[in-house]
């Protein structure tokens, strides 16, 4: 299984996907620009840490030492100095990648060291920048178009984003994500923010190619609620269109959704048919009424759909 | 065996240690005010962890998953902004301090990181000062006797230092450290900074007392050159009478001195008898003339002292 994302949505489906396999590979994003991976980036040079940490945080062994290991990576310092708001995972992945000059390499160390029940890979293996076009950044003009750079600024828009692009342009995949998505069973996009988690995968040309060409089936995740800003006003099946457009050739064998959050079940169950899929709903949504998954309810869902197969 | 130090001359006595026995502890100053743990000392009002993480790192283990972690855990960054010389290790012992609450107990879980061959413990619970009285601060005043504060500054005072208190007075002795004292076989002082690692471990009362007390015998391992500002211009056995100065019940079975230092033998055995113990001149220094001990050397005298026993 081998689940695309970053963020706190792809917290969720590791969690799930935990559960129901022993074989994960997580492919993560890698264009975060705030916080305590947005310092070290532009401190160090090096890829933001911070999604990969979370990803490897959610893989960690079932034992008191992949627990502790994981509290450890996710503890955040709190000062009025200059390591206020680091996380220690990221100092960690980044000695690492320091002293062994290999980003996957070094997230394989950090993987053993928390007992990992999978991979964590980073999507590319350079540091990218998400530029969103961006409609009504300036509510007294609504319709005017403009152009936002860097994942936070595009998460956090006043606007509307209608399509992203990455700087560099076209950049390299990791090879090893490739050969994950190529050698999968099933790729799930999503949860996630769409824009700057879950669609940049589409843009790297080798890994876009890989999602197209492998013969694994395909999932799409849907979110529990709209994300302020990034997908404001979005129904459900606004994701499975903003998805077709960036990535015209991808077919889907299964979309995924909560019956709680679709407004209209015959306009998504179009959109999935229109990408080649079918619909599955299930109460995945936490019990608070919080818009999280609940990890064990998606990985029931998770595995529904792998036993029935798909497609 | 238990070590008594800090700093680069524990490492060399630790890592000639763990070429003899299986069973070794540490007890290392926790005084140190500059470089990365001063800062940590500072902004998150923690003991400073960079003596305890070399300790840690010199007793890591054999095999490539050892190795590795100590290499993480000794790596510095190096940049133009706010990490710059923070040792990663100290980001992770400090980080296990915060979560766990104890400070043993949070270098115990790295001392199993690394599969470290023995334990490393603070010999005491809170951070300290050292205060020295230093003769000659001003070279124009060169009989003047004033007071010098901190680690750093007592060890790169330009004058004479003559005593050292701490700060707090009468600090408390971490519980472990005085259990492991007493039931030690034997107890290394030294090599290592005179005044600010080794001598401090002898005005905690209760470790004071525990190294006066316990049943094991006692080696003090000298230094192969003295040390600019804290130790200029010692004579080997000038070492010993400082050593008494500041613990004056302490008897000592056995000093081992390397020959190359040593400017008149009877002066020195003379100074070890006094305390009780006989002086062993053994080849410890590296082989390339720098005033290093040569792990194996130091290790080979270390063994031939235990097996002959003391006293």
């Amino acid at each position: 299984m081998v689940a695309l994302g970053g963020g706190h949505g792809l917290h969720a489906s590791l969690s799930a996907l935990r559960r129901v396999t022993t074989d994960v590979t997580a492919v993560v994003t890698v264009a975060d620009d705030g916080g305590s991976s947005g310092r070290l980036r532009r401190e160090l040079g090096v890829l933001p840490p911070g999604d990969l940490r979370m990803a490897l945080a959610a893989l960690c062994g079932d034992d008191e030492w992949g627990h502790t290991w994981s509290e450890v990576i996710q503890h955040r310092f709190r000062s009025e100095g200059e390591l206020h708001g680091h996380a220690v995972g990221n100092l960690l992945i980044v000695a690492l990648w320091e002293l062994l000059g290999d980003s996957v390499a070094g997230l394989d160390w950090v993987g053993q060291l928390l007992g990992a029940h999978g991979r964590v890979l980073p999507m590319s293996s350079v540091p990218l920048d998400i530029v969103a076009e961006v409609e009504g950044v300036d509510p007294a003009r609504p319709t005017e178009v403009s152009t936002v750079r860097g994942q936070v600024a595009c998460a956090s828009t006043r606007g509307r984003v209608r399509s992203i692009t990455l700087v560099p342009e076209e950049p390299p995949a990791s090879p090893q994500a490739v050969k994950a998505v190529l050698e999968a069973d099933w790729v799930v996009f999503g949860p996630g923010s769409w824009f700057t988690s879950v669609l940049p995968h589409l843009l790297v040309p080798e890994l876009a190619d890989a999602l197209v060409r492998t013969p694994a089936r395909r999932m799409v995740a849907l979110n529990l609620s709209p994300q302020r800003g990034e997908t404001d006003g979005f129904a459900a099946h606004t994701y499975l269109e903003v998805l077709a457009a960036h990535a015209p050739r991808l077919g889907v064998d299964v979309v995924l959704a909560d019956p709680g959050v679709v407004e209209d079940t015959r306009l998504l169950r179009a959109a999935a048919e229109s990408l080649g899929g079918r619909l599955v709903l299930a109460d995945v949504a936490a019990a608070d009424g919080t818009p999280r998954h609940d990890p064990d309810l998606l990985a029931a869902a998770f595995d529904a759909v792998f036993r029935a197969g798909g497609g």
